[in-house]
């Protein structure tokens, strides 16, 4: 299984190893220091060597810091995890804040005495965090210190290794373009910039421009790693050389010069002793980076990670690989429903049991790499929790009478796939099918949308909200993210979210997730990924459009659907797709199934 | 007439006045010089005293900025104005740029030699620009000079005196609420963010805040002045006091201390050698104000000017004055539309006779102050110019068979209106009709929406649009912007469109203004304007929502609508609205509007 199901929680860790860090602390002279999640490639998955926020306080969720002064700490995390951090975190301890509306630096605000210094790891903290946090250490009278050293590192015993997984090349007729030529091509950038070189810290940027592929995280086939890339000649990729077999390292060295990771900083230094304009994006670097450059005589510019546009925007190998992928998915997927359908209203099912299979169909392809993400299976209650994990101490059986949310996803070395199915089990009221028919109007207005070039996502985001508006309802995440190539489920810069200023562009692959949760009730969501389609020209139209094609390919739930809530085009729209599942999916899966998807996409 | 038609162009000072400026630059030891539109104010109108661009080059649009160097000059308007800069300027003289996409900063950067002098006029230019144009200056080694005294006005023989509209008092009665209160309010805002006090450059700002009204620009109850507002104690207010009478004056001085435009810069000085800490807008106030201020040893807070968003929110007697201004408005406009309605067939009917008969109409009430813009009346290809006005050289002749626009406004003592009605002429054809229903559709979205506080402009634009898009058509300017209280017909800070940050708060007003302009053709626009109500709750709803009051009551062309189109909700939504219409303005119209409204209100 690539799914694990354990409570991960302990919150008696945060007493004891709390008392070791200030102990670490008072021995480097300093009154306070801050922990947060991330580890130097600001990625959303961590590998256990460098958790050491959950080393500390037992928090396992993908975001959050804590703070840690002399007589007072605490731990600051989002509106997704709030519920979690109490269960997994000694309050006592680390009383819990949010990380947005009550931010680390206002508890600092409040809290740093004139004269004190406060303790950051200079690679874990970005450049415009660390901006904000001087301020306010300045406001304080107190001083900010930059560690090379994690003092975390000095009393952690028993700390796992930094993960070692294979670097795979990834093939032309996969990638589609060979590296040399998108090395040129952030080459030009950097030229067009002034630029010497870039540093480039986000393993996908790299997995991207090398064509190649790892493992040293969970669900994400990311080889973590640094580079840098000069405006001519060769990029430098520091990577351990033990996740190199041969041919691999005989094939990087045609790209890259290749350097052990402890070289990197290092050859930071040496594009700044030789005066080199180097860009950095200050919302993924680490401060030690900037300061590594600037202070051996490099000058900065900062600037999106320029490798982040061209990897969003697929080319067309890339998007056969997407749709291929999709294809696949939908038939193991909707053998999964069928079996869902038979199994479900005896009432055996609990969420484990049912992300376990799903995972064992898509295992049954007999190509799946890895789950894109832990499968958010939520029963009832649990699936107004948007971003559920279930473990045994969660589990719960699968109720009649409300709708069951799941949301999950596969690594195809074609492709990442992403989905969320709500499913009826056993009869639902007129409530719960007026709240799926008016989330599946937004998930319709977003499909179906024509727009300008130079639209964003937050432009397009209200077409997902307003029938709920209408409504009076709403759901609190963005409406949809941007997906990689069999690479992160969650990339940037594109997203439909309020706070989308990325323009959208034809070849962009992007989620399509409105949803509705009455808390203590049940979640809603209905999500498809959707590629960026060319701009075309409408009949009678003057200006072409750009629009979406819709490639996941599975039934929504019509049991779940109050027609009468839709308008004509809306009816029309779900016919047409269902038309398009039965007759794209139906002949790869076997008889029983196929029965089960007539009457699932029946025209209505 | 409120409205004058005369062309105001005339190209031919383009030459003699760039010689006799470059003559005094060279004088004064500059090697260029730049003329903004604006005046120290930033407003949308200026008195002919400082129309100095106008001087210099004959432009008369509401923006622009002209560069002269030594050997070279150009002037930079925005997309409203490319056709009306090449008939009213001298081109070889003045060479037109698109002021966004090819700005006066990217000309001066290619074209300044180092150790050049640029002047410009320390008051026209905002702290925010100066910014931008010393980081040009800096990049290409030359110098930004900032000037006390403007070259223009040593050369500028019969520039026209400064004016001196006489000031009235604002009665509670309509403004709701005393001076005293609202000066309290910003008080205890500058306390919040610790500022001693304020500058105040907009004089709408300083008419709120002091509950006064002016006339020293067209179409605007402007009272031009400058004003600063200390956290404790009498704000300062800066006019010529031959715009007070003695009622005025002790009114005034009860609430301010009076100093004459003169005595400004002295009060600043004084600020700063008090150390002050002052606010400031970057983005209005003139960079001389923040230097006064700064070199006489105050520190400066960069924050939007404290009184535009009190401002924007109207209280209750506002509102109700705005109300009734605009079933005022409306029944003068019904009895211009039944008149139009019988003159237009004729076919003798031109763009100034239909201009000059609604501000006839909007004269007979009694009441009129001034119209609130020059009416935009756009028969054929001239409707597709959005931001058209007509003089006696551009007048048409209004056309059968095609749709005509008109936007126009009155000035109220209660309140100001603003209205764009498109008036179907003969027999119009099925495209048409098809254009002005998305148009419309556009416009319902927008006027029925719900949505959450916090919600901005911004994300409702896309819902003005979205069937245009989905026919490959748009429009290129905002769906809609802040209007004032018998003050400025554009108010920031809200507006509905792309660039729209300030989240809507109940009591704004904002205009609806979609609209669709084949080029060459023919110009659509529908609007209303729209108090953004308080959150409601809806039923069966969780979350209570924000929403619109139409409070524009004419009726919209059925002539031009094509149910078909429409959805049951948008027709009953158009029914509901010309009940309305007919209920509350038929009562005040005569026995034949009557009838006419009867009809033009019939249900569909």
């Amino acid at each position: 299984m690539f799914q694990s199901f354990e409570d991960l929680s302990d919150p008696s860790c945060g007493a004891p190893h709390a008392a070791l860090l200030r102990a670490e602390l008072g021995r480097l002279g300093l009154d306070g220091f801050l922990i947060p999640r991330a580890d130097a490639h600001q990625g959303e998955y961590v590998p256990p060597h460098d958790c050491r926020l959950q080393w500390l306080t037992g928090f396992t969720g993908s975001a959050g810091v804590a703070a840690v002064l002399d007589d007072q700490a605490a731990i600051f995390v989002d509106g997704r995890y709030t519920i979690q951090v109490r269960e997994q975190v000694d309050m006592a301890v680390f009383p819990a804040a949010h990380l947005i509306t009550d931010p680390v630096t206002a508890w600092l605000a409040s809290r740093l005495k004139p004269g004190q210094k406060l303790g950051v790891d200079a690679m874990l903290h970005t450049v415009r965090e660390v901006r904000r946090l001087r301020k306010v250490c300045e406001t304080a009278g107190a001083e900010l210190v930059t560690l090379d050293e994690n003092p975390i590192d000095a009393i952690w015993i028993d700390r796992p290794e930094p993960p070692l997984g294979k670097v795979k090349l990834y093939p032309l007729e996969l990638a589609g373009k060979a590296s040399e030529g998108k090395i040129a091509e952030i080459q030009a950038a950097l030229s067009e910039k002034k630029a010497d070189a870039c540093v480039l810290t986000q393993p996908d940027s790299i997995a991207w421009l090398l064509n190649i592929r790892g493992s040293d995280v969970t669900h994400t086939p990311l080889p973590l790693s640094f580079a840098t890339v000069p405006s001519t000649g060769k990029p430098s990729l520091y990577i351990d050389s033990r996740k190199l077999s041969n041919s691999v390292r005989d094939a990087l060295s045609e790209l890259t010069d290749l350097a052990e990771p402890g070289e990197f900083m290092e050859g930071l230094k040496a594009l700044g002793r030789d005066g080199a304009s180097v860009m950095i994006d200050p919302s993924l670097a680490g401060i030690g980076i900037a300061d590594a450059i600037s202070d051996a005589g490099g000058s900065l510019i900062e600037a999106q990670d320029p490798v982040l546009l061209p990897k969003a925007v697929k080319n067309d190998v890339e998007l056969k690989g997407a749709r291929e992928a999709h294809i696949r998915d939908a038939a193991a997927y909707i053998k999964f429903l069928c079996w869902f359908d038979e199994e479900a209203p005896k009432g055996e099912l609990d969420e484990i049991g049912v992300a376990e299979k799903l995972e064992e169909f898509r295992r049954d392809t007999g190509v799946l790499k890895d789950i894109s993400f832990d499968t958010i299976s939520g029963a009832g209650p649990n699936g107004a929790i948007c971003h559920y994990r279930v473990s045994h101490s969660s589990n719960l059986k699968i109720p009649m009478g409300k709708p069951f949310l799941i949301d999950s996803g596969a690594q195809f070395e074609d492709g990442t796939t992403d989905i969320t199915r709500t499913l009826a089990v056993g009869d639902v009221t007129a409530d719960m099918k007026r709240h799926y028919t008016l989330v599946l109007k937004g998930h319709i207005a977003i499909s179906t949308a024509r727009f300008p070039e130079g639209t964003t996502g937050a432009q397009l985001d209200t077409l997902a909200r307003i029938d709920l508006w209408q409504a009076g309802l709403d759901f609190d995440h963005g409406t949809g993210h941007g997906v990689g190539a069999y690479l992160s489920v969650h990339e940037g810069p594109q997203r439909i979210a309020k706070t989308g200023t990325a323009p959208l562009k034809p070849g962009m692959i992007l989620s399509n997730e409105p949803g509705y949760y009455p808390a203590g009730e049940y979640g809603i969501r209905i999500e498809n990924l959707e590629i960026v389609t060319e701009a075309r020209d409408i009949a009678g139209g003057e200006r072409p459009m750009l629009g979406f094609e819709t490639i996941t390919l599975v039934p929504m739930d019509l049991r779940l659907v109050d027609v009468t809530l839709l308008t004509d085009k809306e009816r029309s729209w779900l016919n047409r797709y269902h038309d398009r599942v039965r007759g794209e999916i139906g002949p790869l899966v076997g008889a029983k199934e196929r029965i089960w998807l007539e009457q699932a996409t029946k025209t209505i």
